[in-house]
């Protein structure tokens, strides 16, 4: 392992007394360059070891097809999986893709935001953590004229592209499954409500209550934390009221989990007690033993739309600005965890 | 969402009819320039909308504090561990991480080191991909003077440090456990020969049987790929053996959840009538009704250590190549899966 610094061109211009420009258009090969002094440019950057350098060159044309992509967590298999329909659709397209996480605190996607700025990329796809309240850094992407997308959690910011899933719809299929189970007092795990996302799982939640004639109690509403202790805590929170759930919809299927284990704890019986269904179908819900009911968001499918928008802004004249809002269905996949077997 | 050109030095060279290296320098403050260039510099500068770039100016400094990881696949809980734990250890100092995937391709591995030694990151962190056979890419690397640690898959590449758990001792650890809870038939479900890492796992279990006087049966070890469906086929072909195996260890830990799911399948109890044990304590081992016995590789302390190796190489004189080679110790957690309550 070996740090020495790089030879830059700067190194050759002293070296041969002449501007670092006149060496960077000679290693280019720009005729304007007499060959002499190209050879010359050459010979010596071979002796001192320089290597070319791809992003030099990008500091010029200002491309680098390097794209960066932002989210909270790279071990949620809905962030993993939306990234991988990224790199798909913009591999064939000659992109690299560089990942960063914000392990949801604003503090560090504002750090990412700054590098992925200072290592050129062509473009920023971004997943907005919980913590982000105001949108001074993703102002300064667009001042930086690299183009930004948004996906599953956005911001409202003018000028920029989104591409989500319909979470008011998802909100609303989960409740009205879990009615037509049979269930009439449905408890809803929700997130935090800056995040649109869980705001319109939570009115869709509302809506269908509201259809099916059923009350809305404030009690079996609870703020989770998307993971599986807030489940726990959910549930234990629940079971001291007089009238308890025979449903639970969380907003995540970590959430779920906890929810599910708890009421195994109490030896509940699942799903003919109690029904339960999260959100986001990540893989474990499909191979518990008892498989959990959840909502697919499509996510390889949102990686691959939101690179698109950015290939057909790239398409464009640069200088016409786009902004796309892509809404995409939600599907149900019921499971055991609230399979009654009634439709 | 707009995609202008940006401004460069060079732009801004143009219009003043200086060099560019007098105008970066000028906007570095540089004495050598004249207090009046500056001036018309950064008015220049303004004028056109140009920002600095800290990129820039790390192809001067040779030093950028970001730093690049690639693994195979981000959504695996391993993976994701030593990253945070990568990232945990350089925040403080700074450092920003940069992630790619391989996808355990070769071919995606190298254009990632392209990328990253295109964006001057000051060290790569890497745990090499399943098809990757020869060092040519990696020695790249080297010649670029970009320190490079690699970390649980590893390649003998001289001068590169490396981070990894003690592979032997691990698989030499599940195989005994799972002959002291009386097995004598054991399975081994292993990985790619050509990564140390299986072949090391490999050979642990090869001695445990030795030690205890079992035989090696040639058809008790089946190279899996690490995904559930390889651990489903592997239990169908041992299955069709006459004498069946009475415990399954498997090298990863979605081969033995698809071993576990295709001996439900069959209504084969699980411990009572075969013991089954995982390798890597993913996540969804510790939280399934049936919970796996698995090997804990210590991902988070193996990422923290990787960069303490890193950060040892950035303190000493540059000119020093350091070459650490690290082995950590596994964990073994004996759970339902494989647990007939003998020691």
């Amino acid at each position: 392992m070996s740090g020495k610094e790089k030879v830059t061109i700067y190194d050759i211009s002293k070296k041969l007394n002449v501007s670092a420009a006149t060496v960077s258009r000679a290693l280019n090969q720009n005729p304007k360059i007499s060959v002499k002094t190209r050879e010359l440019v050459a010979k010596t950057a071979a002796e001192m070891n320089y290597k070319q350098n791809r992003l030099a060159q990008a500091l010029k044309s200002g491309r680098t097809n390097n794209i960066g992509v932002i989210v909270p967590y790279i071990n949620r298999s809905f962030f993993s999986s939306v990234i991988r329909g990224i790199e798909e659709e913009l591999r064939p397209h000659g992109y690299h893709v560089i990942i960063c996480q914000s392990h949801e605190e604003v503090s560090n996607e504002v750090e990412q935001i700054n590098t992925l700025l200072n290592t050129q990329i062509d473009c920023i796809f971004m997943s907005v953590s919980k913590t982000t309240q105001n949108s001074d850094h993703i102002k300064k992407v667009l001042e930086e004229n690299t183009p930004l997308v948004f996906f599953d959690r956005k911001m409202e910011v003018p000028g920029v592209s989104s591409v989500v899933i319909d979470d008011f719809k998802a909100g609303f299929m989960v409740t009205e499954h879990l009615i037509k189970q049979g269930c009439t007092r449905i408890a809803h795990l929700s997130g935090e409500s800056n995040l649109e996302i869980y705001k319109y799982r939570h009115e869709g939640y509302c809506a269908a209550l509201e259809k099916y004639g059923l009350d809305y109690v404030p009690e079996y509403v609870i703020k989770a934390n998307s993971k599986i202790e807030s489940g726990i805590e959910a549930v234990t929170q629940l079971w001291d009221l007089e009238l308890k759930p025979d449903a639970i919809f969380a907003a995540g299927d970590y959430v779920a989990l906890g929810a599910i284990q708890e009421l195994r704890d109490r030896n509940i019986k699942i799903p003919e007690e109690v029904c339960v269904a999260g959100f986001s179908n990540e893989p474990f819900t499909k191979y518990m033993e008892l498989p959990i009911t959840s909502i697919d968001q499509t996510p390889q499918l949102m990686g691959k739309i939101a690179a698109q928008v950015f290939l057909e802004q790239v398409k464009q004249n640069q200088t016409i600005t786009i902004e796309k809002k892509v809404v995409l269905p939600p599907e149900l996949f019921v499971r055991d965890s609230s399979d009654r077997g009634l439709k």
